[in-house]
């Protein structure tokens, strides 16, 4: 079948505007470790993909999955052990308070819990979260969301934003690092007041460890420490959503390490089972318990054997393949590169993130700081062209978005930089 | 480990009031077909659970299912045919207007699209749905619950309740079924009324095809065909969570089926995937390409290869094994036996139910119908420690509810009989 006839069946069958990457869509039948093929045999470098974090079809995750499959896959309203191991693991992985699990399949579905144990632990209602955030796909999580759509203002009275920090869009010109600080912190406040002036308890902030969705800024220094403060002092929690911070992403198991806090609940997904759905809020275990006091929680899928059992094999593989360590190495030598190649393009403003996610700024030139989009979307598809698979992200949507499953390796990255610089040059040139 | 050492283990990690089965929780440690094993070697046979439809660990659907996870997994913004060819071979299954699909994780999830795409078709706002129901766990899918919780009235302004069909427990003492067919839709009407004079626009209404949590009530005849009439007469779209009805559950592949009606939409989860995570929801492709239009919604995990290659296992096994054939039959006989023993047994007053899915009322005396939760409470413990599992359900907690996977057959209905018919001598003696 030709691309454009699959593409006809999938707007019927699917509906059309389901979302899809690439000009030119890529019919994907095979994939191994950071590698994916489509129908013709072509192979491309996997440079988009952290749910499959320790590499596609990773052999380790593929035979524990199917081992348990074979042997118990049950809801968990039964005792189980595996279930209580994988929340141990999980649990011993995070900072101290962070001591119970409640399990779901997914991302939105573990924010819906993290909201709800706010909620149940502050009695408050309002929260707060950035001003392009994006936290999953279900009515009351997508009214935190901020990036390419308007909310209604009755649906969202409860949740207010701020301007989420950074240093390249910064609120103000030549400011200092410190006066960047206390400039973003201010605007969390400004937001928890908005709240109280509204007579809304507040229940806490959510927000991205890094800030993914917003396009991975650099963060001034002390700002999540001491946001993490305000909110607790105004009766708060400070939820970190680590679904796609989280797992080594940064070099360091979780996004808050990379960025100097401690969570009282954290939310996590997307890479926790290489792609079996699985995801999980944990908080300390009075939190959890007045949250099951409060709602009777129950979700079918979830707490299941099978996930356990991939999830517990992707922190085995995590570990025993250092693969944090080759996070730090392969992502600060990528990024050491980029910026060499920076030097030499001008809409490659600025280079940016944390381990092996990279965000970098696609302007039409640097004085003026212009997002180019349209720029940004012709290097993703030249690449994709090439046969390597980035994408583009952030509120403007000019962000080159590099994030390879975590087994991405020094020679992959060589493979793209010299795909990446004649990209560079055609557009340049174009 | 001992069961206490255990459940302390997990108030702790999975936090206290994690929903446990029995008074004396198992540890189920294997499952094969409609059998599941303790840590001890003891056998129960599995009367409860609907998600292993075809039987635990149904050998086609695991090897399908390890089959594509050593092959791919990956999400769905690349094309994929076999994702599109389990949404054709879904939609082939469903009455002709429900051509599209779009896939979600959990039975939540699905309800969410649901909501949504009646919103986006409608304009509307507002739903009904009956005054004992669940339709899953995420705060706006949440706003539906009617059983075991009052829900705050400005939480649900939007959502209005009727009481839900039934002949046993009906609204009028001695109504014919004609009469009980109209004084129920006249509640229907006045729920829609009572959302037009507060000025909310309907979408819908949202209902079990069989009201399963309501308690499988027997309903009176023509009512679902007729309230879908008058849904779609005032505006909203009939949306049938088909989670709990669908796959054969009834005997015929689809609650609707059963109950007489055909949805506008309908959602699917718990046994799609034999216990993989996977759930749907289906409309025709305008309603579909309306809801693309009106949100950009994306779900990491759905529409992936490893969803479709379980989902489509099951449906294969489904059909093979001939199983609506063995629900209809078996569910058949099982009914009139338990029938047979409701004769002599006072406090079993109603054995309702459609092929595989089995209620039964628990009542103090017959002639009050007081309802008994304790006394069904007891049978369920009983039958728990002679190795068999089944449930309790209904707004009161007074219904046996029995929902065996698909594959259990009469020798298995039989050894079920012996040890009902003895848990129920034991506790008229007691």
């Amino acid at each position: 079948m030709t691309t454009s006839d699959l593409m006809a069946r999938r707007d019927h069958l699917l509906g059309e505007g389901a979302p899809i990457f690439y000009e030119r869509p890529v019919n994907i039948v095979r994939g191994e470790g950071v590698w994916l093929y489509d129908d013709s045999g072509k192979r491309y470098l996997d440079m988009y993909n952290n749910v499959p974090c320790v590499g596609h079809c990773h052999p380790r995750v593929v035979q524990a999955m199917h081992n348990q499959a074979q042997t118990l896959n049950v809801h968990s309203r039964y005792l189980n052990e595996g279930v209580l191991d994988y929340a141990e693991r999980l649990a011993d992985l995070h900072a101290d308070p962070l001591t119970s699990v409640v399990f779901t399949c997914t991302g939105t579905e573990a924010n819906e819990v993290a909201l709800g144990i706010a909620r149940a632990v502050t009695g408050g209602r309002g929260f707060i979260c950035s001003d392009s955030a994006y936290h999953g796909n279900s009515a009351e999580v997508g009214k935190f969301t901020r990036v390419g759509q308007q909310n209604e203002q009755d649906k969202a009275r409860e949740i207010r934003a701020f301007p989420f920090p950074q240093r390249y869009r910064s609120l103000q010109d030549h400011a200092s690092e410190g006066e960047l600080t206390e400039l973003y912190l201010a605007e969390v406040e400004t937001a928890i007041n908005r709240l109280r002036a509204d007579g809304i308890p507040l229940a806490g902030m959510l927000v991205c460890s890094i800030f993914a969705n917003e396009g991975l800024p650099s963060i001034p220094g002390e700002f999540m420490p001491r946001a993490a403060e305000i909110v607790r002092d105004a009766g708060g929690l400070f939820i970190a959503d680590e679904v796609q911070a989280g797992f080594c992403r940064t070099g360091t198991w979780w996004g808050y390490d990379a960025t100097g806090f401690v969570p009282d609940i954290v939310t996590m997904g997307k890479p926790m089972g290489n792609g079996m759905p699985v995801a999980a809020a944990a908080a300390s275990s009075e939190m959890v318990d007045e949250f099951r006091r409060n709602m009777r929680y129950f979700n079918t899928f979830a707490a299941s054997p099978l996930q356990a059992a991939a999830g517990m094999a992707v922190i085995d593989v995590i570990e025993d393949e250092a693969l944090a360590g080759n996070v730090d190495q392969v992502g600060n030598y990528l990024r050491g590169e980029l910026c060499k190649i920076q030097a030499g393009c001008e809409p490659m403003a600025d280079v940016r993130g944390h381990g092996l996610f990279i965000g970098m700024e696609w302007v039409k030139d640097r004085a003026s700081k212009t997002p180019d989009a349209e720029g940004a979307n012709t290097v993703v598809n030249r690449l994709r062209d090439k046969g390597f698979l980035i994408g583009s992200a952030g509120p403007m949507g000019n962000i080159l978005k590099i994030r390879p499953p975590l087994v991405f390796k020094r020679e992959h990255a060589d493979l793209f930089l010299t795909a990446f610089e004649e990209s560079v040059r055609q557009t340049q040139t174009a």
